[in-house]
Formats: C-alpha cells, structure tokens, sequence
C-alpha cells in the first residue's frame, strides 16, 4: 500500500439515493459524497468537474447506484473528478517519462500500489532534425519546424506507451497521469513552445513552471482526462530533470551539504542542502559520450567500459558491455583509459605521448612500441584491432576533464565551502553507473575524497518523474527548489577560467590537491 | 468606473526586462508581475494559464516590452490569464443572458465600465422540437433529440451574438465571459445534458451546480478562452433563472421579509430575508400567457393589455400594445378584462357569466345584449370583432388566479409570517410589467395589501445575470443561495389543494381576506 498520495488516485464513495425529500443531482451528490471521503489533507480542495466528462462520470455514479470508485485527480488549486467505476478498477495507471535529447526512458506505474508495470527507452525522433539541442533549437526557427519537432517527439512517446501497454497487456487509455523531467529545451518542444531566446542571451525561457495540462492537448492518446505534469526548470540551462534529480536524491531536504553530478551533454551539478541550494552547468560532457571521440560511443553493447594496463607484465586488459565484439569505447573506459596511459607514463601530465622517459625498463619500451602506432597520419594508442585512440581525443578528454574539476571547485568556492565536508557526492545517469570513481580521481577530474563518499545513483530524471507520479506534495516542492536554487552563470565567470586553466594538467596544476595519485618527474 | 470587480478583467502589468542576472522565463515574469498589481481581495489566488494561450500570453508580454494589460478571469479557486494587450483595450465585452424555453434575451455589456451596450430578444430555436419543457424533455430521448435540442438552442445564441455585436460595431472575439440564467431543463439542453430525470419522481437533475465553462466546448463563438458560468440551480423545478432573480431583487441579503413572483409557464415564488430563504413553484401561468386562452398571447403589438368598463355610461374601453389593430389579449389584459367583468356583474363570484340579476340598469342590460354572444356554439364576451372571451377561457384563468393566491398563501402559512408583514413583493417579468395589482387583487390573485408593496421588476433573470457578470463575488453567493434555500413541492401538499379550492372564488370564499374588493350578493 502506499503511504503517499499519488497525482491521481480512486476513492470509494457512497451516497443515499435521491427521493422527493433529498433531490441533491447526481453530480452534486457525488461531490458531497466525495468531500466526506476524502482524506483529511485534501478536504478543504475545491471539488471541480470537468465539463467534457461531467455527464459521462454523473451518469455512471446513477447507473452504479450511487457507490463506486471516483477518479480524482489531485492539482495544488483543486481537485477533478475525472472518471466513476462501478467496480473497484485493479490499477490505475500512471507514465514517469525521462525525456532525453537523444533517448526517452518511460516507466509504466500503478498508482495504487506504487508498483512498477515496465520501463523501456527509445529514441528520441527529434534527432532526425539535428543531434544536439542548438542545432534543433535552430531547426525550431524554420517555417513549421517546431511543429515537426513536437510532432517526432509525441511519436516517439506514443510508440514507446504503445510498447509499454502491449508488455503489460494494458490500453493507453488506462493511463491517467505523466510526469515528464527533460530539459528546458526539450520541454519547450514537448509542448510546442518557440525555443527561440534559450539560446540567445540573457537565454529566457518562454516558461519555467507550466500548469498540468491534458495529455490531448499535446496529442499524447491516453485517457482522455489524463494530465501531463512537466516538471519546472530554473532557467535555459538548467530543467526539469535536474529538478527531478534533486527530488530523487532529497539533496533538497540534506541535513549535511552533498552534491550532484549529472554528466549528459553538459556537466551539472548541484550542491548543497535543506538551508541552500547552490548549481551550476557547464560543457564537460561531449568527450566522455559520443560525438567528439572519433570511437566514443555510449555505453551500448561492444562499448569498451574498462581498460587497464597490468604494469608488471605489461599487458593490456579491456572489458567489452555484453562480451560483444569491441566497436568503440565509452565514457567510462575512456576515463579508465587516459588514466591508465598516465599511470603507465605513456601520456605525460600535460596529456601528450611520450615514448621515452628517464627509468623506462625494456618491457616497458616493447609495449609502447606494440600499441603507440601511427594511423591515418597521426600517432594512435591502439587498443584493438578496430579501436584506437588518438592525441587529439585525449586532448578534447583532458579539456572535458578539466572542466568538471573546475566547475565543482567553483561551486565549492562560491559558498565557501570544502570538498572535505561533502558527505556525499551523487553521481547520476550512466557515468555514474560505469565510471571508477578512484580513475576519475587519478586523472583530476572528481575530487579526491574517500570512495564512499562517491554514490551511484542511476537515471535521477526518471526516479523523480516515478516519484512525483506517487505523491502529489512533490509538485509543489519542485517548484520550491525551483525558487529556492541559485544558479550561478559560468559563462561569465572568470574564476572558472582561471580554474579551468589549472585543471589542464593530470591530476592537476597542484598536485596537493590530489595526494592519492602517483606523481612523476 | 466599476466599484466591483467583474468575471473577467484586464489589469495593468509592468516588469523589468530580463537580463543574465535576471532570468525569470517570460511567462513566470509576467504571473509575478500580475501577483504584485492584483486588488488585494485576490492577491493569494493561484494563477493559472490555461495551455491552449500560454504561448501566445507570453510571446505578447515580450513582444510589448515587459508591460501591458492582462486579461484575467476570476474563478473561485483561481485565476486564469488568457490573453495580453499592448495597448490598454478600449472595452471587454461579457454576454449576459437569460435562457427562455421559448424566448432568449441577452444584454452585451462592457466589463470594463458596466456599461450595457445593446440589448435584444430572439425566439428560442428549440420550440420547433416542442412548445413546452415537458415535450422537449421527451424530444431528447429520442435518437439525436438532445442534440438537435442543443445545437438549435445554440444557433440561436450564436445568432443573437451577431446581431448584438453588428449593433454595437464589435466583434464576438471580444466577448470574454457569458452568464446564463435558464430554468434546470433549458440549463440541461444547453450544455447538453440529459434532461431524462427531471420530469421523473423524484425529479433530479444531472447537475444543479455546474463548474464554468469553455464556451467553445458547447460551440459559441466568442473568445477562444471565453467562459461560460451558468446559474447553479435548487433543482428540477427551480431554476437558476430564479436564482438570478433573487439575486437581482436582493431578497437573500434583505433585512426586512420580502417576496418575489416570477409569472412565467409556471408560477415561482420566494419568500424570505437576509436569515431564510423559502420557494415553491406551481403550474399558475398558462393561463395568462398563450396557449389556454384561445386569444391569448405574449405581450406584443396588437395584444390587448387593458381593459376597462366604464359603469356609469357603459361602455367598454381597451387599449392595445402599440395601439395596433387588436389580435389578442395577454395576461395583463385578460387580468384587467375579468376583474372588470367582475366589477360589471357580468360573471358572478364563480366567474360565471349571468346575464340577469336583481338590481340591473336598462344601461347594464343593453351594455351585456350587445357584448355577450353566442359564437360557435359557446356564449363569448366580444371586444372587439376578433378577439373575445369564452366561459371556458374564464375558467381557465379563475383555475390559474386560485392557483397563484394558493401557492402565495400556503408558502406564507408555511413560515408563519402574515401577508401583512411583507415590506416587498417584487414581482418579475412581463407579468410584474403590464399588470395592474389593483385589479389582480380584486380577482384574489394577489393579496389585499397597499399597492405600494407591489415591485414590479422586469426580466430578474436577465439582470441577475448582468450582475454576476459584473461582479465575481456573486457567483459564490448564487450558490450560498441555492444550499440555503428551501424548497417547498407543492404536488404533494395537502394544504395548498384546500387552499386552491377556497380561491375558486372572486375574491376568495373567505371575502373577509379582501376588504377592498366590493361585495355582491
């Protein structure tokens, strides 16, 4: 059973049946009779009733003789009663949907039990009309390209419940409620709204917190009263899924400072606790996903997760996801990667290969002979026969790793605050998931603190979508986080460049800073 | 200017621009900027903006630089902001109207000053599907029936618009707020509910207190936003027209007892103050409008609407509604006509024509030899060469006039109260207009009380739709009115059937009730 309330929830409700002394109508009966069922938090809310199903729900309480099971949907101003059963209905359904720019991750969820039906993901269709946000957003600006944007994003969605539904042997129509956490970006074109001024300074959206609105209105084929719910964002870069992240991981209601890390796109991160909310974003990602490492790629089957050098036998390790054939290498084996070369003194603190150095023993020698080789014009660590990595992506992954040491100093020092105190420090989504968090600290990109203090913590987007699906209260404690957050602005900051430039080096220009990791001469 | 605020309103808004230490999204700007401008009565009411505008409100607000003028609607649980002026708007149009079974009259009014600009009647379409409520409710059983009912219903309002619009130079885009005042069967086939129960023990609606309403989901054509509020109605037999007539009359908030009679196809009658509210309704009316009364007829051009005898030259004097040729007589008339006939001696206190008595002029005797005659097989009273009065029509009218005084009485009796301490009775409609209290007192149709007590006070209907329109907080106390107000069923009351047997009399069988009314023996 649940112990929360959920954004749509059926309540039992009986009434005496009208007479000549009692002519109450139907609907107003059933509202009376509601409004002493109702639980103790919600009995002051306004009762309101939809007009496009008051006869249908007023005519199903008469037929079932006035008793049933009313759908009520609960909003911070009112509640609506949306639908009537004459029998007690076996779930209700609710859609928490992760909405990616290049992947949608929905679960299926029964709101009376909170219990999960089935989770998928998808493509986002959009990329067929750019693959990153900036590109889409100028693709918005062309005669009917948001309307095409909307309409590949609703297809996307309706495929994926179509999906969801058919493994679960349910009809969409049972689906009363969705929450959606995406980015700003990525909501504005959900809903059809002109992304226009997000990417132009001082980058204003055209809404931060929209109100619920019917599923229909945006072409999404459920009940015909289930509402969508999206969650607030704080700005142009900072949506609705850190939101939900920050709900996921409670950082709001911390008692001691702890920090999120969510690497997609871009690097954000969010520090702080019930008292303040401090965050920030920044571009740290591209290198670790796909794009611009030539084999980068996510973390997909025949991606190379883990790499390590055995530096007394020199021989070289890697792990492919599933055991398939390796065709690239993802964010984690990249970050495995680089800091192995370090440790092994094959690239130097700057980054570059280096083929020679002072104490080099003979097995040493042979194994960069075997694996540093010149491809295409350019010197390659090769670790197989098709995967291969270059000097100009180590580069691009010390410039990203530089970045997110940089952003989390910055933001530690904005507050006055240091990593030491952090008691926690969440790292989202599929980094999280794959990365070795004592590698990350070898190559200066994460702090270096106890590994404990490093947590894992999976899609956080998609946990507080499913979240705020089960508890109606979380919709308005989005929005306080909403308000509550500072957001500090990086493009204009000159300490994060100044920070940056420091960062540049493995593990950094200030080596005290990382006293765990070996240092050479 | 306007002391109260209306359903709808436009307030004046200004921001700062936004700018990168100020990046509140444009539609969040322009709610907090509302939340500061708003009168304090509303400044804790949620704002809402309604997904269908929400693009457009923002995309304005920007576009006028961060200032303007917002259109706002009041509910009871929110506001919602549905539109955006650059330009302070030179009017805002709300539609007033009172929804007649077989007549519509609408009143255009600026919501900005009250000002009423153009006001006008139309037949309502529906009669083509029944002359009464009773037919039309049948008629919606059948396949289609309620929604030819609605949609003729519709058309003529949509027609009256335009023709209200075109008088006035206005578009029916500016009209952003409708008040309907209809009885619960009209209130039903406009929102095209199933008016099946109401005229079935124990006559309930589908709904007494509808929530507002889009008035595109019932096909008006006004503002994409412009919301309908129809009178909540007591039940099936009182009517939100009736509360709109106390409304309008006050009598809910009165501090002293008073009482309203609204003569339409029934007979509806309230009695009370500022601390109880009492009604009833009863079948009184056919008589004095069409339909019973062979010649009888609407007050119109051409109805005879007074009539007079004079008793000591005998002659007969009558005057017409825009003194055009005679073609019917209406209530009023017909009130006038056997009261006078009354007076002349031509019927007798059963209201039977006697053509002797003792005590007759040669004057008298000639006056009733010339104007009582036998037409088609029945002895009529002649007005004029087409309109004349059958013993049947007589009795019909004696049924209705002891109907009304019974129904007056037994609701008095039923509170304890004496006609005496009336301060008021207002009475409504085209009945309240044209008729002379002198005259219905003499037949004991109205009590024997000064005439001064008597109000006559138009379309009630109509102007308590006019105000609500003009002011939100009345939509609150329509329906404080309807959970206070008792409702008295008279068809199953022993009293008022003893009580309308003693009024078959004129004046009464108990004559000591009227000691103005002459006597004879």
């Amino acid at each position: 059973m649940l112990t929360t309330l959920p954004l749509t929830t059926v309540i039992y409700v009986e009434a005496s049946p009208p007479s000549l002394t009692d002519n109450v109508a139907d609907l107003d009966r059933l509202k009376a009779a509601l409004s002493t069922a109702l639980p103790p938090q919600l009995a002051k809310q306004p009762l309101r009733s939809p007009f496009a199903c008051l006869a249908k729900t007023a005519a199903s309480f008469r037929s079932a003789g006035f008793k049933g099971w009313v759908v009520v949907q609960i909003l911070s101003s009112h509640l609506e009663l949306i639908d009537f059963f004459a029998e007690q209905p076996a779930f209700l359904l609710g859609l928490a949907l992760d909405l990616g720019s290049t992947h949608l991750e929905a679960s299926l969820i029964d709101l009376l039990t909170g219990r999960i039906l089935a989770r998928r993901t998808a493509l986002n269709l959009q990329v067929e009309y750019g693959a990153d946000i900036l590109s889409r957003i100028h693709f918005a600006d062309q005669d009917k390209g948001l309307k095409r944007l909307q309409q590949a994003v609703i297809k996307a969605i309706n495929d994926l419940i179509k999906d969801l539904c058919q493994e679960s042997a349910v009809r969409p129509e049972t689906i009363y409620a969705v929450t959606v956490a995406g980015n700003t970006t990525m909501t504005h074109l959900l809903l059809g709204l002109s992304p226009h001024y997000l990417c132009r300074e001082p980058y204003i959206p055209l809404v931060n917190a929209p109100d619920p609105l019917l599923a229909v209105e945006i072409g999404l084929r459920l009940h015909p009263q289930a509402k969508i719910w999206p969650f607030p964002s704080r700005g142009s870069y900072f949506g609705g899924d850190l939101i939900a992240g920050i709900l996921a991981t409670g950082l709001d209601q911390a008692e001691q400072t702890a920090m999120l890390i969510d690497v997609g796109t871009n690097a954000e991160v969010v520090l702080g606790s019930s008292d303040w909310l401090i965050a920030c974003a920044g571009a740290a990602g591209p290198a670790l996903e796909g794009g611009v490492a030539k084999m980068g790629m996510r973390a997909a089957p025949g991606a190379i997760e883990q790499v390590s050098i055995d530096r007394k036998d020199w021989q070289l390790c890697w792990r492919s996801i599933g055991d398939a054939a390796p065709v690239g290498i993802c964010g984690s084996g990249l970050i495995d990667m680089v800091a192995e070369l370090y440790l092994a003194r094959i690239i130097d603190l700057r980054g570059k290969f280096q083929r020679e150095f002072p104490g080099q023993s003979e097995k040493q020698r042979s194994f960069i002979k075997k694996h540093l080789l010149q491809r295409e014009g350019e010197t390659v660590f090769v670790l197989t026969q098709r995967v291969a990595i270059s000097q100009t992506e180590i580069d691009a992954m010390i410039r990203s790793k530089a970045a997110m040491y940089a952003i989390l100093e910055t933001l530690i020092n904005q507050v006055g605050v240091s990593f030491g105190e952090l008691t926690q420090i969440h790292v989202a989504g599929a980094f999280g998931k794959h990365i070795n968090p004592k590698q990350a600290i070898t190559l200066g990109m994460l702090p270096d603190l106890p590994l404990t203090i490093f947590n894992p913590v999976g899609n956080t987007s998609l946990a507080g979508a499913e979240m705020l699906l089960l508890d109606c209260l979380l919709w308005e404690r989005a929005k306080a986080i909403c308000r509550r957050i500072t957001y500090l602005e990086l493009n204009v900051n000159q300490e994060f460049m100044l920070r940056f430039s420091g960062s540049r080096f493995i593990p950094h220009t200030d080596p005290g800073l990382f006293p765990s990791v070996p240092r050479f001469r």
